[in-house]
């Protein structure tokens, strides 16, 4: 099987209990479940992850490449929008990054309408809600497809 | 059966023959037929559209929305970064609207990072090449779903 | 009488059905026959054309130039906000032009701030929902009579 | 009848020598004249005002409040371009406010091209000349009548 | 005693009235009796005054000034985000001036999140509703204990 | 023969009609006949088109490539500012094509100042009038001549 | 007794030994304890923590939430400036949370100008030294006794 | 002999006492005696006023203009950077205004760069201290002398 | 016969050997004589200058009007982004002046986008390579004919 | 006697022949012979020295401090506007410059607005014409004086 | 010997394996031995330290200060564009700190060409590879020598 | 011996004469009196040459390309800011060139903070007084090494 990482950024650990109007009444240990059962159909082992520490995400980018996995989804939060540190690490390793956000950051605050990180990665998938994680999988596996 | 507008704006009738190392070898007909297919797969009927003017895409827009669609895909080309006209066309009918992108527009022409119908779309699915059609009807239908 | 051509850009066919909560609950037809009934009362014949294409729209104003028209009613919709190929009909043309906003654009999103075509137009009324169009032709028949 | 503050900002006092070929011949004893029959035929007792200074205009709007007056028709003069404190004085008031211009502001330098209190007005009406006024009453008339 | 003014700017004398969602119900002689009692307890005989014309308010500082105050408290309305006259007023004389705020500026319309005066005053206190007032006193209070 | 199309945008059928301060008094079949005359001197043959739709000129331009054209010279109007969906025409074909405008863009309003469409062509003739169709048939020649 | 998060942010642990003219010559130590005691004699119970790491800044606010805190005093120290991390974890929890800054920020450095949690707090005081801590927590407990 | 109006606004009644290192010692009064003396000797009655009303400045450059005087000298305090009323009054009328400050405002915060007065003035002076309003009687004389 | 300069600015005596893949390999020399022999051929005298010292430059802008030219081609190379002095020389004279670049300026970085020289030049060849001398050559004989 | 640098910028020795309605009609040797004879009164020895060049501005800059001079009254043309070369210059020394314009800057095009030369000068005269130069020398006589 | 930190920031771990084409092919280890003897030659003994967390840079720069170190290099990695937190305890501390960038941040994409740390520390060296870090430790020994 | 140029722009002629405080006491002749010798013992000829002349720079940057040179250290002064020539010249040619400035530039002025010629050099050093020239050299010497 395939390892992807599936990395959530600062805040994602209160989903379910923050701001439900925005994000949605799904907890983040449902949705790692969701993907996780995703990934067992589609043939992926799916690790999850998810830290308020900019330096953590960072580590954990740096550790899946050196670790030969295949490729990570990640919703960096807020640092989406100012976390160059994130950004040099994904051009950093040689594997497929997707970029996942919750709500459509494009109809909200102007300061979320940036992201400094989806320049080096592969796509982004935006305003599905917790769905756009099973989307991002179905979409690393089929690049993983095409790549052989 | 539900039925979805696959509509394509400006320059995208060129597929495959323009610009290859951007937006890939095939032909918009051969992703039409692709995204017909998984549309019967789902339960949708899709109906294809592509125009170079804005008014046409407009208008189809419109129509759509009075035919009781179901949803619209779009990919509105290089008119994602200036029609206001085509935005307000998708603020003022009721039915979702998933925006995709073949390329990865953030890591183009900085004109190309600013998506101006993106606010007023439900999602937005960027850079996965013209598999990014078939993850939005994807994700056309788990929100079908969701909205019962 | 005198000739007046009352010209209604993109989206605005769907008065009365998109967003009443900004553009009130008229259709575009009744608007039209509003004016036209008022038109009567002033001595002024109104041609009512809407189209939400571009280019319809710079040669309908072409058009009244060359059919001798007194002035021109243009709500030019979203395209007052980047149509410059408006712009420049109107200013290659010889009769009074009246802009006019169904809503009061500068409360609402910052890009309807800017109008591109209200520099070469003789004047703008904003805000005041369809009565607009009536305020419009007085006010167009006023400047005609001033210019004899 | 109903009461109407006609309210004139800075240098209007010198309409009709300030100008001419911008503003036109008309001095502000006859605009205000002009509008105050036009409200006698449509049932409105005009109160005209004018100063130079900001801070009784910002006076006068509380005080048309506080009397009862069922509209305000202002021409801000220069201090439409930055005074907070007049867009304040609106905003805190709960009559219908109508902004109008005499010269076509769109076209004239740039800083007169924002309104800061545009967006807290019902409308505006602009570049009509002193005939702006009268419209302004119209539709300050047309606005009553709706609200009944 | 020592003395202090308490200077309100433009719009705040319709306190209580004005928008009672952002400001709150209180009317301003509510709140400048409150800070008067304050005063009294903390040893400070408070001046109260409130205009909407900045040369007024430029005029007061001044007089503070010359008059021996140990301190001024201000809330400068809408004249925060413009008035460099009275910023130059302020850094003009010689004694600690408290910038206040009663709601929170930072969370509204753009204009509001920049303040011209407060480089030049001591501090600010925004966002506490008219209990900010209070705590105004209080900072002038310890600041003016240790400056002995 | 080689072909070359030659293609106005919008407001270009008024040449002659509409400001000949700037444009000069020529008629647009002048200036079609005599670049006409001049590429049966040069050994190639022109074909003319007009349009003030975005998407017929975009059409226009997919044809020429499809057809087998050697050139195309445009002359995009006011689109020349805004229209990306032009931009992205003459970058996704695969032939030559040179830029006219017959006043100095440069010496007029601001707005002028940016062509969005210069990047992606050969080259720019701008500010010799009618006179630089002319000088834009001899460039393309040469460019024709070196590419062999 | 309620409970109260004192948060210092980065450097603030070098408090008494860095720049002192701009901050001041007491320690953090000697801050917490003075805050300590006022909290004790309001009704609190004040815990101090303090952290260069944004992420940990991030932990605590959630925890104080989780642990049923009645608010939070936070000095966010240079992440005022970028931290969006921080600004999302103070708008997902529910607890008043007051931002406070020893220097007047505001005639200081350009980027210390904007604070991109401001919006989200309660409200900010600022400029008033190390006593501005104390006034903080007399504003939450004002706002706490409002809110019942 | 003709008459000048030496008009001073916001703050420059402190002159002397208020930051003599950037304004100096000289009191207005001193400046103002300075003036006139000068005046005595070119042929000019100086009348003298200060406000810091933005009204007020209004006021007096209107009726300057009424009263007959041939010329202004005016240093517009803060108003320099914001007053589009003054800069209206001051196009408003047909005599030459001399726009005069004390410090070099180039060397100073950067709001103090922009005049929005100085566009429609004759001519400005500035940095030479208290001097300059000498400097600029001197330069009006030669303008009065220049135009007969 | 009429006299021409052809002017060229700094770096352009390096043409040939700097960045041949943007200039080309002609040599400077091999484009005088190539413009000095067309010269001949439609009876106009090439004066040649090229300098990298801005000001040489202007002094041959002026020599030239001074001594009778008939017109100047200038490619003021990297001046042609910040040199007023080179654009005031241009307005100064009463010669067309025709501004040409090798390559395509639109399409390389930024800074070489705008052209302080254009507003004040009769119109500019761009992107031709060193063929555009010809071409403006052309260009001046036209504008020298309608001239008379 | 004391010296001073008459000091002219690019293009000034046009003075007279260009844009007369701007500049006026006096030549540079008349402008530098009124200053020469008002510096015989006034006890100034007055040398002059105009160029095109920046280095040579910049060189008789340092010139002028090496020798003793007193004073220096430039008028940099269009360098004002951009040489940081020649503010340097200024900065470097230690004797009075004084910057003077002969037109209204401010009046002109908007690069015109910023002298980047000022801060770094002790006064700017501008838009008195050549007699700007007689006002600069009578205010560096009044500095020279003051600073014994 | 005089003790110095060489403290690297993101992402530099990962030395020799990322982007070799900018970064070069040396591991960080290899760099860090490569000071480390250096140091041993001019007297200095070099402790190495690496992390992607903000908060550890933050923590050991203020940790050499107490342990009495000599100087800090410091590779911010993308820190150095974004932390204000890293600038505020370089500018806390009392001991020079110099920049250091192994590729020419200028060359690069543009939002690597401000560094928010460059204004506190003692200066920067950029773009000469690893080599860079030898060349901060002969400056760092130059700075120590002459501070004696 | 290699050959090296060791260039320095405007204002440096002046160093140990100018603002001491910012550039150190050393004159220009010490400084390269400093090179020549470090040059002599790492095996260079150093060619010393100052001029505040752009078009001087230029020549000699071209000269150094046509003489052999090995490399170039240039201290633009002033010229960093905005000469777009020189930053071309160094383009142009094709040996290694070394930006150094004496003070931090990041520290000072924000016209400063923007090198238009360091995109274009090998590297850059900045802040270390003039050691930084002898620093450049070691670098130089080092890159000539890794070349071969």
């Amino acid at each position: 099987m395939k390892k992807v990482l599936l990395l959530n950024g600062p805040n994602l650990n209160l989903l379910g209990t923050r701001e439900p109007g925005i994000y949605g009444g799904d907890r983040l240990k449902d949705v790692e479940e969701m993907v996780t059962t995703l990934g067992g159909n589609l043939g992926w082992e799916v690790f999850c992850y998810q830290s308020n520490h900019e330096g953590d995400l960072i580590d954990q980018i740096h550790e899946a490449f050196f670790q030969g996995y295949s490729g990570i989804i990640i919703n960096p939060g807020a640092y989406t929008h100012y976390s160059y540190g994130i950004r040099d690490a994904i051009a950093g390793i040689n594997i497929p990054v997707i970029e996942i956000h919750i709500s459509n950051i494009h109809a909200r605050e102007s300061f979320r309408h940036v992201s400094v990180t989806a320049p080096v990665t592969a796509g982004q998938i935006i305003g599905f809600g917790v769905k756009g994680y099973e989307l991002a999988l179905i979409a690393l596996n089929q690049l993983s497809l095409e790549r052989g």
